[in-house]
């Protein structure tokens, strides 16, 4: 099977974007990661939209054969894909599986979410529809609330600070701070988030990520047509594992084991470990999961993925730099955009053009979760074929 | 690549289900499938899931995960895929596309939708989201709007007559008057359609399908898993191809270009021809598509597919049997589920035991469209991997 690469990435400014539509802003996105490959629409054979809940949003569905329409390339098969928060992950894995059949030899992928339109109380209902709408959401429990649930639990067993949650927000808020694409450019302190207001507890409002518009794209091309860019960066694998949707229906709480597993898996097709890893993006939309993330990824033992962030190994100097743009919680979180988001922000730190940029950096990780953990994509990319 | 086949098919009983939940119809056409195929749930390595609208019809999304959760498969990798009303049949492609990848030995595929909880006015707007909402939908023109528009251009144009649109009513739910598993088991007479409500102009109730909650499932394995299989029925293309949302943003609204252009790519990918085909699934949501579907599968010229229905090519005992279980007029259409059923009735006529079996028949094609046809996408199933 052919081997798959990243030739172009795009990103709109992600944030409340209330004079521009989906569709716009999908165009926007695809049309940088053209651009940024250099090439024009129709290198473009097949195209893969990641989308959660467009229908709830703005009353759209059929993603896919709309976003094709408006970027002039009406003929090309396409298709939404859908997994929640990771639905831009399982869209770009889909793509990824889409070039190694053979079927093409260009996929794009738009990763996109509108969801400003509505009131925030609907937001957090449309939300919820990640979860177990019959056993979780209709009782009550919104995403804060399960992810509330998860830190307690943490804290309780392995004795996870509170101030180690706050250092996740102050970390990647401090990455963002320069980033042109990211709804928040403000930095926080510890006594901001640990001040801040309470939302579910122990999770405070600067523990959590916002409610954003944004879109993000990726060029994916066959090792063949890879040969023709200038600085392809090579996917090395791109693995999915899943659990129970519900969090009552887990084997554990403390530890996200969709995450342990398509890590693994993605350890293994790529012949590599962590220790290889020179730059990671983690799913932070609450800070809880930034700590839960660095333990599935293994850079952490676990239960001691609290004291890895007190630590300062996630910071740009640290020996893991995390979420060098800012992570969900300073990017924003449109869920369907965020997993190509991740990858786009990867690529750019293996080419070497990346804001906060880490010098060397040669081997990068992105974890995309989807609910409360029953999605998880992780990929690992290389700017080597042959690592 | 390997090559694909299809070794177990299920279906769950189309109609009002108002007693049983989304994930209680998924999870009985999967076990179906699987009983079907004479294996368990573990040989299962990935899971496909078509659905067009959960979101908005029951607010649920995160369907991959919910339905491999409920199926006990809790850790398999789960997509959902959306393409409106050929949902069913971009997940099934997507399962072809990973089995190629060498991804996965063993995919499975469901189709569901859950249609029925909303009142029909909430319905309707459900289904105009798989239009253009902002030039479409907003404007008030809902799927029978959009497809009346389709039959008048098409009877001004080619002359295609009233009565050759009922007909197609008439031959499809005589099909289906024997079929378990469809909404509907009632004949019509040519004047029951001519004389039924005036829906839009010239379409009327009995050209129109259904509201229905029903699901499909298909089990999908690679060539050297199939050999362990009694009857393997092999897809020997899939093909899709798209076309502008809108429909005034259209080259034709006379003929499905997107239709015509699947079926030239699956023609080609199988190496056959119209003239091979022994039994057709084509889309008759509304009457007139089965015709403009005719004539884009290349069964009849443009313009003559009128004509071809009149003929009684289409009927059981005609030169090409199509919609021989009922079509999503008798069978009703829930819309995620209908690419799939498609499948599963052609596999079922491969194998010789369908309801309404055509005596010998080898080879099957299906036509599953997106809205007013801008998703396509055309399968070519045979009994044997080389004819």
């Amino acid at each position: 099977m052919t081997n798959v690469a990243v030739v172009g990435v795009g990103l709109t400014k992600f944030g409340e974007l209330w004079e521009q539509s989906l569709r716009d802003i999908a165009v926007k996105a695809a049309l940088a990661a053209l651009a940024d490959a250099k090439v024009n629409n129709d290198i473009v054979q097949s195209l893969y939209v990641g989308n959660m809940s467009a229908g709830r949003f703005i009353g759209q569905e059929h993603l896919g054969a709309l976003i094709g329409d408006s970027l002039g390339i009406p003929n090309v098969p396409a298709v939404r894909c859908e997994a929640a928060c990771a639905s831009g992950s399982v869209a770009l894995r889909s793509a990824y599986l889409d070039i190694k059949s053979g079927n093409s030899d260009a996929a794009l992928v738009v990763g996109v979410e509108k969801m400003t339109d509505l009131q925030t109380d609907e937001v957090v209902m449309t939300l919820a529809a990640a979860g177990d709408q019959e056993w979780e959401a209709d009782i009550g429990l919104t995403f804060a609330g399960l992810y509330a649930l998860m830190a307690r639990a943490h804290m309780h067993k392995f004795g996870t600070t509170r101030e180690q949650l706050a250092l996740v927000s102050v970390n990647n808020h401090s990455n963002g701070k320069n980033n042109p694409h990211a709804q928040f450019n403000m930095e926080v302190s510890l006594e901001d988030v640990l001040n801040s207001s309470l939302v579910a507890d122990p999770l405070r409002l600067l523990d959590c990520s916002p409610i954003t518009d944004g879109a993000a794209a990726v060029l994916l091309v066959s090792e063949s047509l890879a040969r023709r860019f200038e600085q392809p960066i090579w996917i090395l694998a791109s693995e999915q594992a899943n659990d129970a949707v519900a969090l009552h229906d887990r084997k554990s709480i403390v530890e996200m084991l969709s995450a342990k597993m398509a890590a693994k898996k993605a350890y293994e097709k790529s012949g590599l470990g962590p220790n290889k890893i020179d730059v990671t993006e983690v799913h932070d939309c609450f800070s809880i999961n930034e700590i839960i993330s660095l333990e599935a990824l293994g850079f952490a033992e676990l239960g001691r993925g609290g004291k890895f962030v007190e630590s300062g190994a996630i910071t740009l100097t640290g020996e893991l730099p995390t979420n060098t743009t800012g992570g969900l919680k300073a990017n924003g979180h449109p869920v369907g955009a965020t997993g190509v988001r991740q990858v786009c922000d990867i690529t750019k730190q293996l080419r070497g053009d990346s804001i906060n940029q880490i010098n060397g950096a040669k081997i990068g990780i992105n974890l995309n979760v989807g609910g409360s953990g029953a999605t998880a994509v992780v990929n690992i990319l290389s700017n080597e074929l042959v690592v």
